[in-house]
């Protein structure tokens, strides 16, 4: 912008540079949506670099992994992040030689990893193999069967949760509907409500956005915080952090004995849910903890190693649920994202601070 | 009471008749509460009568189908039904011949069966069987494999609630925390916020006690309302309804074809969770609409006949998730009905009305 104010503003450029074409219609839409930029995408292999010619011509970039070079980004003015971590950007020098704004795809996750969480819960609780096993063998699997004595509901139980990012939030919401009682945890304190405040993108009728729904916030960085919140009484604790030096092997046996002595209201063992990398716990521990009753459970949609190896004990743990990592995926995935994008070129039409944008020299 | 004023209280007897004891500590329960009443059990045949020794004594009588003969009935204050609803009790003439109120359980059903069909419609939507069944052999199914790109999430889809009584509102709450816009059926119209509400017991922290989830409240007890109804665009539709003679076969090809016709906002063709009773819809439309893909997929806990003979052709079909009538299940359903005894009990000493009285006179 600048001394270009008298002159008609050239066409800007939206590049899509990511590993495949997009589903039909989304770049249409946002063509649609804003008729003054030209939508184009291009395929690029993993970690590739855009090309110059590309990258030149670009005022806005969406990507996975591929980024220009510094000296082709003058004309950029936000690079948009398909994923919810930069990860794959921090050591690239468009991160450390530029003051491009970087936005992440933070939020999109939330409600399919909130749907995948509160599934494996209830598929658990309410004994749901049983019944799908059942179903194959055309047996009537009546409640004369006795089986269905253990099943119980989630009414009163206490949910921690480690990590009350807008995919924490969303779990919490969906908790307290079920009517649960909901414990949130952060690694910075948050006395006031607007520090409680989630500012990130949220799907629209989801999530915590004033952070009302825990009955009690608690944080800190060092074990003895971690302990004192796992020491509530809880019924589940989810996992919900980013993956760190600090945070790896951050729950190990004494965690679990810990979480596993101080029962909640229900009764039952605690129930630990993984949404965050399999090295945030001690998967060895985590194993003999369900192997000797500690913990009734576990979803783990991460493992270590990924994939799992066929070999691995970890497949046949009694009362672990496993997925493989998919539990963010869905079709509105894409299209989440980019809602992101039409929401930031709008703040900077009107001069607004961007939404999930990366500050430098911020850890996670 | 009346002219005994005067004299001390003779003891009251709570008496607890039903086919089989009931779980240990559960009876010590009300008896610490309510010192001065005496609880007592017995274990009666499915429908026999009180015997008139135990009846005469009973203050208050806790029974699923034991009931007492009038003229044993003199001293009795009220008679709760572990069950929501009456069906036993309706030709017995303590309900013809007597004014003895008459309390239900209705709302202990409403936790579970809501988890219950969150947990179906997200199995459904996000393929747990195709995760549960890697894991039984090992298999890392991750998004490589592509299969992952039909998952979608409950954000922004739309489910219709025929029947908005203390089950419906539940599941009304638990879709709204899930992103979802819930409509409300109901036969009589709902017009003002008094008509809303939910007057009858609800589990505390749960339901939706105002009626102020539902978008928008739709009602009648004739065909063309109901078609009407369907034709809003559903992604869901969820049958909790009572069985009548007048919602016998409701809904049948055609209805499956409206629902289907007028697609929701997520573009998946409607999803059909049963909760009511097999007999409400016309199964071999429902299996002919799912065969032919005019709906995405059933969630039925409850069939056609009951038990669904080994050789039934429904076990088999596509997209069907069928569990054998077991969706109120659950160790908190007789504490829960309990409650309601033991607020009914406080609630005479106070002189207010009982909570789940069934009137006299009034249908369903």
């Amino acid at each position: 912008m600048g001394d270009a104010a008298a002159a008609p503003p050239s066409r800007e450029l939206l590049l899509i540079a990511f590993m495949q074409d997009l589903a039909p219609g989304q770049l249409e839409e946002i063509q649609a949506k804003f008729p003054h930029l030209d939508v184009a995408s291009t395929v690029l292999k993993r970690g590739e670099d855009v090309p110059s010619d590309l990258a030149r011509k670009a005022t806005y970039i969406v990507t996975f992994t591929n980024l220009p070079k510094p000296e082709d980004a003058e004309n950029i003015k936000f690079i948009h992040f398909l994923s919810a971590g930069l990860d794959h950007a921090l050591q690239h020098p468009i991160f450390r030689e530029t003051t491009i704004p970087l936005t992440s795809s933070s939020g999109v996750h939330a409600a399919p990893i909130a749907e995948w969480t509160v599934m494996n819960w209830l598929v658990h609780s309410r004994k749901y193999a049983y019944m799908y096993e059942g179903q194959k063998k055309h047996e009537w699997r009546d409640s004369l069967s006795g089986f269905f004595q253990g099943v119980h509901d989630q009414v009163g139980k206490r949910v921690g949760i480690l990590g009350y990012g807008s995919i924490g939030r969303q779990i919490g919401r969906v908790s307290q509907a079920l009517g649960m009682t909901v414990y949130a945890y952060t690694a910075s304190p948050r006395p006031t409500p607007s520090s409680r405040h989630d500012n990130g993108f949220i799907v629209p009728g989801t999530g915590d956005r004033e952070g009302t729904v825990p009955v009690s916030w608690h944080h800190g960085t060092d074990r003895a915080s971690i302990r004192e919140f796992l020491a509530l009484g809880l019924d589940h604790l989810v996992i919900s952090l980013p993956l760190t030096p600090q945070t790896t092997h951050l729950l190990g046996a004494e965690e679990f004995a810990l979480l596993a002595a101080s029962q909640g209201p229900a009764k039952v063992k605690p129930y630990v849910t993984n949404i965050s990398r399999g090295k945030v716990l001690d998967q060895e521990a985590l194993i003999a903890a369900l192997k000797s009753g500690e913990l009734s459970g576990a979803a783990l949609d991460v493992t270590d190693p990924e994939p799992l190896p066929a070999e691995h004990p970890l497949w046949d743990v009694p009362n672990v649920q496993i997925s493989p990592h998919v539990s963010s995926l869905g079709v509105e995935y894409f299209p989440r994202s980019l809602d992101i994008v039409k929401e930031n070129v709008e703040r900077l039409q009107r001069g607004e601070e961007l939404l999930n944008e990366k500050k430098r020299g911020k850890g996670y």
